[in-house]
């Protein structure tokens, strides 16, 4: 197989240096607005500025939101549908719903309720009957996992915004934090917690562009053979776990995690999301699922590179009290999602080690935050 | 100027016996998760379901939500940068806060938060420094005019969905019912309430499609200078009116709507949006703002499809007890915004008559509901 150069992000098609300007600009117009809520007696939670899913109190109440998008993924499963016959648009749609609960469930939320946004590039996007069955289908499966209502959406068609059938998939999430203690913010993460990884299903929704991109240096595209036998394009489209399930099982049996860090974009590196100063110690290594060791492979990306943009087998990392890890391990296993006492947070300079890769990222290596 | 054919919506690209089949099917598939909330002690109002925005009833505090596009009207903007030399997208900003706010309020909500969904056709979109200002401005001018935090939101860069050089417009909206006399479902609606219109500034961001497919029509496009002298182009892009300062001044006055129409899509049929069997006698016309006079006349249509598509100068109509008709239209003029006591709702068949232009809207022509 010929590797010209190896892929990065830039080479495939996002470029953070541009985008990153107007996040800042509009994170710190965003706060500036924060003090519109004073005239509703209600109040911000201003440490869930920069975290993953927004927090207001509401007379005591705590109601956490977020939208969040698919990304490019729809584009892989319209491309694996011609070899596999299949839509694939029930697990993109559990994809979708994905970004936004697990987002949601970082600040100890419990999501209530998704609002789909559906924008396809024309209205003939709607009149493939299978494909919208399986959207439809699969977003009522993936909201009944998370015991969500699906409270509406938005269905335009936006010929000349969104390219001919095409289709931009997001979703909007409303939940509460039914125990202020829940609220992982501030000062409960700290050294001596254990940092507990479950176990992702594949790429999950994040590096797919790099995915995507790669599959045009695979002489038969998404249909080669990885390792487990399987096809790159159908094992690209495992759908992303739903760790609802996990957070809520954690609540009912007593643990609180002291911090949550979902594990999308810039991979490993959001491991050391929280904005204190700890260094985060991980001594074990998840199983990688083959299609990101593929993806490694043959994107010729080098270890800095894979856990520092992919997930690598670590979908979602919960951090806890020592003592409580067996237990949080123990819990995703009987709902299905492997997990592993993978790390420790220590005192010291912000960083993550990966100590059986030798790999470190500094804080230099993550900017969230305006 | 040549016109071989009368433009409709379909002609304009969007189609919606395309859309409306996965509509209902999602409607139904979303009425089924309803149960999902029992879970959670939360219950939803499910007369909310088929409304403009959906409510859930947390321990007594009534949450609102939406997340609602702003369409094609960005394209606008893009041919009109050319001609005006400005990006707009400080109006295009308040047009997607106005679409989920607008919404929002038509169910008795006050908005509280918002998110913004700013999708790309590619990271350079993000680069054009003069748009960016202008959107993250005009983004936090409108959330201050709502009294709204501006929570977050998602900036991806999705070349291969999004077309290059485009942007995909949407916001989420979180707000709360105050106090639950105000949730206008059910049955405080009856006749001999009276309807009040609140003025629109011109087209909003509903019959873009058509108003956009009109400019290839016109020698001059948007350029073409409409009966006060303005440009055709430049006339399109005057913002949504906010109306939550109307409602939110109603309330402090003791007003308690008894339900609330956004005038969007399908026009003044909306005003029968309410799902009860009444008839809408409208005796008051609004002035029609010059630009949807112009696309009337230039495209073609005749009042019926005209006042069955467009606002035609009402963008908001609320319903009152007839007593205070006279009250809220004062409210709404000291606030800037004209009004009119246009009608009254009387027993009857559903439909919406417009006297003075002898129309009538039957129930067959609104199906919102699954």
């Amino acid at each position: 197989m010929s590797q010209q150069t190896p892929l990065d992000y830039t080479a495939a098609g996002v470029d953070y240096s541009k985008i990153d300007p107007l996040k800042l600009l509009a994170q710190r117009a965003a706060a500036g607005t924060a003090a519109n809520l004073a005239a509703h007696d209600v109040g911000e939670i201003a440490a869930s500025r920069g975290e993953s899913a927004y927090v207001m109190d509401v007379g005591g109440l705590l109601i956490a939101c977020i939208t969040e998008c698919l990304g490019t993924k729809a584009l892989v499963a319209d491309a694996v549908r011609a070899l596999s016959g299949r839509t694939h648009y029930d697990t993109i749609a559990q994809d979708t719903i994905a970004m936004a609960v697990n987002d949601l469930i970082t600040v100890g939320a419990t999501p209530l309720s998704i609002h789909a946004y559906w924008s396809a590039g024309g209205s003939e996007w709607f009149a493939d009957a299978q494909r919208m069955n399986d959207l439809v289908r699969g977003w009522q499966t993936a909201c009944d996992a998370c015991k969500v209502s699906w409270g509406g959406g938005e269905t335009p068609a936006l010929a000349g915004v969104v390219e001919a059938g095409r289709i931009d998939l997001a979703a909007s999430c409303v939940g509460i934090v039914k125990e202020r203690s829940r609220l992982p913010l501030g000062d409960t993460l700290k050294a001596g917690d254990a940092i507990v990884f479950l176990a992702s299903s594949g790429i999950h929704a994040n590096g797919v562009s790099l995915a995507r991109k790669l599959s045009e240096r695979l002489p038969d595209g998404y249909a080669t053979r990885i390792s487990d036998g399987r096809m790159y394009g159908e094992a690209l489209l495992d759908p992303t776990v739903l760790y609802v399930p996990v957070t809520e099982a954690l609540y009912a049996a007593g643990i609180t995690p002291h911090y949550c860090a979902n594990i999308t974009g810039h991979g490993w590196r959001k491991v050391m999301r929280h904005p204190a100063e700890l260094t985060y110690r991980i001594h074990t290594l998840p199983d990688a699922p083959p299609v990101l060791s593929f993806i490694q492979e043959h994107a010729g990306i080098d270890d800095r590179e894979a856990y520092g943009s992919l997930n690598m087998g670590a979908g979602f990392a919960i951090f806890v009290a020592a003592e409580q890890a067996d237990e949080v391990v123990r819990i995703s296993h009987s709902l299905g999602i492997k997990a592993w006492n993978a790390g420790v947070v220590e005192a010291g300079p912000k960083r993550v080690l990966i100590e059986p890769l030798k790999l470190e990222y500094g804080a230099d290596d993550l900017h969230l935050r305006a």
